[in-house]
């Protein structure tokens, strides 16, 4: 720990500390005031808002940093952004932002006046106006404050590939108890220090949530030292309340820290053989509600739990209340901090960066104004040759490393593979022939593709994956996340938030559109036979399709060849969530490449060599979505037109999901009449989907023949089994389909009561060969489509 | 950190060294093996499984730690339990069971002979059989370890309110690295000393994980020690992976480990003063793969990530491997283990802990063997006094907490509350007249309701809470997670798994009934009108349902009488996990306590107070679910009522939401007439929901009226605004349902013409309103239903 040795003049100093002073003013007149701005008039009951909504608690802290980073920031040409882990801090960064000139930049009507003040005051936390929180609305903001925990995580994301780039991310002492955020300390042994940004986390010690004090404010210095050497950072404190003391010793520890940090930047650039740095990390240790009232009804407000909200709760019950407000706001003596007109003096304005030095401005925080499209090699070239339908494929996420190795040899600084030490499981093997994982603590000889610099990031936390392609994205770069389908409902909260995050930057003018978040789910719930029930669940897709269509994707390519033609278009469209969902073993394939691209391209489609209704209504529509579920139906479909070559069958195959939705409810749905085209009016439609069955009607319960719709999918059965078994155990084998269509033609009377019989005995024979033997018996295994 | 000095004589070390040995032998045979178990004959390609599929990395690590504790069990007359977070060691656990004779009683067919050996080898990983992880077949497992994460959550919940018990938590390195692992570890400021059991973490520092190393396992000794240390936790090592010198230090290092662990215990008995111990942990650091192949086609084995699954993969085409793995089988010298009949030898067997004593038999691990029924208050005597339909209501959580206050004093070691610092905000308030905020850590004055033995445990981590509460619940005991509604999809991937454990469970005879797990959500979507759009997701029910019919419930009382009935019946229901969902605020209250049972105990009803088609038809249904959605419906329904008195209006409230589904698919689902009767065959049903609408379309497609269903519900829209515009903003308040009405009844004709321009015109009223006011207008805060 370093001494407190003065090097910052106090002139700066006083500088620092008007330009907080006045954070502090605007982020308590967000909270209370709908008039009198300035406060040149007497407080009055109207210059008060009617409801009183925000939180003031975390407040003053982060205008005490956003305030100390302007300084270092003019001081060393700083390139570095403002990450609030605190979410509900709205008024600090508002108010900042505000402060620097961006905000009216971007919201001319808010002026640097008393009139914009005014309007600054009234649509905080208003109807019609912005929220608590840092939101999408605020400008220099990149992540959703609303649910705690993804900070740190969204933090590195944007430092990878940003040599440049300096991330402050304050993590709220609340926050930190989340267990996201917990792990996500770890991520500094994966940042490359000459390759990548920095990273300086400031972890806030507020002591308080809303109603308990937090855990890191409890257990000591020594502890909190120790904790911090263990995650692999080096601690500076600052601690303390008095506002002088406060800003020398914040500044000096600044100063420290970039002094650190060059350092270890130059130390990486100057010899390759760099071991792994510890980074400085702040902890800032300041009362809640800091420089708000001391005390409010008897009670100690602020340095406890109850400065989070409001402290002053009743002005307009209470006139105690009020006066006391008057007297904060008085506090910071307005007078001294802005001109006749409302603006801020110009000699503290000086403090405030220039042009997009400003945190507001910072263009790494509207990551679309700095996004490069992606340079794609052609697709076509990683096709599967299909000589014959059913062709054994090597696993459809196989072919596809191959096409995701040379994406990432053109784009060395711009795509980025995330996952949780499932890739190579996942059999994205090739892109290793690319480039390895960046690891940047030890190694060992027996290590595999462990590299300083790698395009791959792998650590087993999902939380991590996420909130680091989620950094990544927001800054304005490319990826794709590779999980297990079970395991990724371990981010539907963060998906929530990112999904939020679109749809309302979507409807802001000033912020460009992102590049989309790909998600590859391979080994799929059908393909679990050997890891068993816990690791079945094919839901997430169900989770997705509930947030706005205009920013939701679902895939389910069915072979290689499709599952190329989507991942190109996934990869280059903008401001969506893409969920694919593939298949890793070694399975059929169906379409030669130029089939693939008209299929993948309609999303759905008659598939017309497996059909036999050509130019007339068939009996019976069999459908499919999904890599297991089209197999089953082509195998049920071979039965079938063996055994009953006069029955008219279409098949049906879907690889984009919201196909199914009607027009009316996603951009990608089917008009009615199309629907009714494919599906008809009125002959029974089997079904035979990768996920949940109810999910397709939900989709399509609105569709003419909806009623005729039987689906069949995972129904929470499984466990260690064979693949076949898998869908027998859920009724969507290729023998249970085929009983299926028998009994939903009753016109076609007794003669199919063997073929029924037949089924059935299959079942039974099939479950005699596992039992036995332990895995599928040869008809199954070796099925080939014969007809032509 | 301790010397080795020895204490365990050669005589013992011997023993555990030879159960390891056995332990190993029939891992190895669960994996590989399906005939000549004693490997008696030379070993052949015929006694191979043709699939191996198994996880070996983590299991003789296992083997060694469940050896080492069966001795302290002994020595110590321990009650303790074994939770196995590296959740792939199956045959670990398995053989372990075996071996002490706890399997053999469970599954007689098992024995304890060659023949009983054959048969557990084979049922590994095989069609029929079990799976490869600890699952709910094992004995001795309450630990669901298909996903990484919760084993430390789940071993603090287990020893919450259990004095004597002591839970050994084995976390893997990879695990270690999860979000919910990395906080779980501050769950020791939680524990009480005196009053809760012991957890004994031991972290398995293995190295590697499928693919990559472990982080932690690369980070030095200093930087591990720090972060324990940091986390409040002494640590202990034991590292090596010589055999003889491992067991030495083992013993040694679990004898002082219990020592201290008496002196910490002893401590907080003698003095209610007492300070936040810090409990032992151990850091066993040892090879993966330990006593496996170590070199296989030239490539490093053990103590690499390639002993992850099964080292040596392909005896059938390698006759290099089949030669291996009998060198591998014969290593651990089954002829000195096991007699001529295939038993382990007597004096190894003496090792075995006896009776309940066993941790594949402890009690606690089969939870609903020891369970007590709650002590109940009688719900009725917190009813609100409803003098006037549409009262309002102080918020109706707010009426819960009287009756959960008293359920806590009746049940003061057999339940609590879990809550991410979220019990006040939820408004359960009164619950801390009877109890605090158990916290071990340090406390200042203004504080409230901390203290060191309390009933509630809140922490801001929805993963702790609810590991937390699913450790309480698999031992036996009953609680409450009480939770903010759009936050709870963090523990999403959580539920998914209590829920297949809960499936599973109930298919195996000898598993016991476990208490419900419930879970509360108030703080719901309609009422985050001031956090904003990150705080509105009601998909949380939609995520459940997705689960089996059998183990989810989904309940949406309409105000504070209902939600007192239908949380009765869930604290005193069994086996399932319970959603409850309503509301914290002040809000109109509907029924009287009898009213409110029978409604509830019905699910679903007519409500024939404001409904006026009496003996007759009505034209239009109304339903709801929801209190906000209630309370807009019955808003709607006074408007049309007044305005088409002839008009007649059926209103109809669902509180069990799985009434709306099949009975086939669902226990509680309405028969098709019932649902008929109710719905009628061919009336417009103007539905609103809580939740997203497509939900109601999915529980109904089957029925007879559903494409007369129309609904309306959350459709993500939100922002900051008022209560009421939440429901303006999502077309679901009262003048959007008047105008769906009136469009679904063209046969009224133009004499509703003038009603819905008069709804249009309240709509641009209200939008004015608030805009101006920043609250909603008179007439909506203030409305009353005034219908007789």
């Amino acid at each position: 720990m370093s001494s407190d040795t003065q090097k910052v003049s106090p002139e700066e100093l006083e500088k620092i500390d008007a330009y907080w002073r006045a954070a502090n003013y605007l982020s308590v007149g967000q909270i209370y005031l709908r008039d009198n701005p300035l406060l040149r008039d007497p407080l009055k009951l109207e210059h008060v808002k009617q409801v009183l909504l925000g939180h003031w608690g975390t407040t003053p802290g982060q205008n005490f940093i956003y305030a100390h980073l302007n300084r270092i920031i003019n001081q060393y040409d700083l390139d570095m952004i403002y990450i609030s882990g605190p979410g509900h801090g709205g008024p600090a960064l508002v108010g900042n932002t505000y402060l620097e000139g961006t905000y009216s930049e971007i919201y001319p009507e808010i002026t640097l006046d008393a009139e914009g003040l005014k309007r600054l005051f009234k649509q905080f936390s208003f109807p019609g106006g912005i929220p608590s929180h840092v939101s999408p609305e605020c400008p220099g903001s990149m992540h959703e404050g609303g649910e705690l925990g993804y900070s740190l995580s969204h933090a590195f994301g944007a430092a990878f590939d940003n040599p440049d780039l300096m991330v402050a991310c304050i993590i709220g002492d609340g926050e930190a108890e989340t267990g996201p955020l917990a792990t996500a300390w770890h991520s500094n042994k994966f940042l490359h220090p000459a390759k990548d940004g920095v990273v300086l986390p400031i972890l806030h010690l507020n002591g308080y949530k809303i109603a308990n004090p937090t855990i890191f404010a409890r257990i000591g210095k020594e502890e909190m030292d120790n904790l911090m050497k263990g995650y692999g950072w080096k601690p500076f404190w600052v601690d303390g309340e008095d506002p002088a003391y406060m800003h020398q010793r914040m500044a000096t520890v600044l100063d420290e820290v970039i002094a650190e940090i060059k350092t270890i930047k130059e130390a990486a650039v100057n010899n390759e053989q760099f071991g792994r740095p510890t980074w400085p990390m702040i902890i800032l240790k300041s009362p809640k509600g800091w420089t708000g009232p001391k005390e409010v009804d008897g009670l100690k407000v602020e340095g406890s739990f109850r400065a989070h909200q409001v402290p002053l709760s009743d002005p307009a019950h209470n006139p105690e209340h009020l006066a006391q407000l008057e007297k904060w706001l008085q506090s910071y003596k307005p007078e001294e901090l802005f001109d006749e007109k409302g603006k801020l003096l110009a000699e503290w304005q000086e403090l405030a960066p220039k042009g997009d030095r400003r945190m507001g401005a910072n263009p790494h925080t509207n990551g679309g104004a700095l996004m490069r499209d992606l340079r794609m090699p052609d697709f076509r070239t990683y096709a599967l040759d299909i000589n014959m339908r059913s062709m054994p494929g090597p696993g459809d996420t196989k072919v596809l490393g191959g096409f995701i190795r040379d994406i990432i040899k053109l784009n060395m600084h711009n795509f980025r593979v995330f996952g949780p030490d499932e890739t190579l499981s996942n059999r994205l093997n090739k892109v290793f022939e690319a480039t390895g994982r960046q690891w940047i603590a030890d190694t060992f000889e027996e290590d595999e593709f462990l590299k300083k610099e790698g395009r791959v990031l792998e650590v087993l936390s999902e939380h991590q994956c996420e909130g680091w392609l989620e950094g990544y994205v927001l800054t304005g770069r490319h990826g794709l996340f590779n999980c297990y389908e079970a395991f990724i409902h371990i981010i539907d909260s963060m998906f929530n938030q990112h999904a939020k995050w679109l749809k309302m930057t979507s409807e802001i003018s000033w912020r460009k559109k992102l590049p989309s978040l790909n998600i590859l789910l391979a080994s799929h719930v059908w393909r679990q036979d050997h890891n068993g029930f816990t690791h079945q669940d094919p839901g997430f897709i169900d989770h997705v399709v509930n947030k706005k269509a205009s920013v939701v994707r679902v895939y389910l390519p069915p072979d290689a060849n499709c599952l190329l033609s989507t991942m190109d278009h996934c990869l280059k469209s903008r401001h969506y969530v893409n969920v694919v969902i593939a298949g890793k073993h070694t399975s059929p394939q169906w379409l030669n490449m130029n089939e693939a691209i008209t299929h993948c391209t309609k999303g759905i489609g008659i598939w017309p060599w497996a059909s036999n209704d050509e130019g007339i209504e068939p009996d019976v529509v069999m459908a499919c979505a999904g890599d297991v579920p089209t197999l089953e139906t082509l195998a049920a479909v071979s039965i079938l037109r063996n055994k009953l070559p006069d029955l008219k069958i279409r098949v049906i195959n879907i690889v984009d999901l919201m196909r199914l939705q009607p027009a009316s409810e996603h951009p990608h749905g089917l008009s009615d009449i199309d629907f009714d085209v494919l599906f008809t009016k009125n002959k029974p439609v089997i079904f035979a989907f990768h996920g949940y069955p109810w999910l397709i009607h939900r989709l399509t319960y609105r569709r003419t023949n909806h009623h005729n719709i039987h689906v069949r999918g995972y129904k929470e059965e499984g466990t260690i089994t064979t693949p076949f078994d898998m869908t027998v155990l859920n009724q969507m084998d290729r023998f249970s389909l085929v009983q299926d269509v028998l009994n939903r033609l009753p016109q076609l009377g007794e003669r199919t009561a063997y073929i029924k019989e037949d089924m059935k005995n299959k079942h039974i024979e099939h479950k005699n060969y596992i039992r036995k033997h332990g895995i599928d018996m040869e008809e199954v295994r070796n099925w080939k489509w014969e007809l032509s």
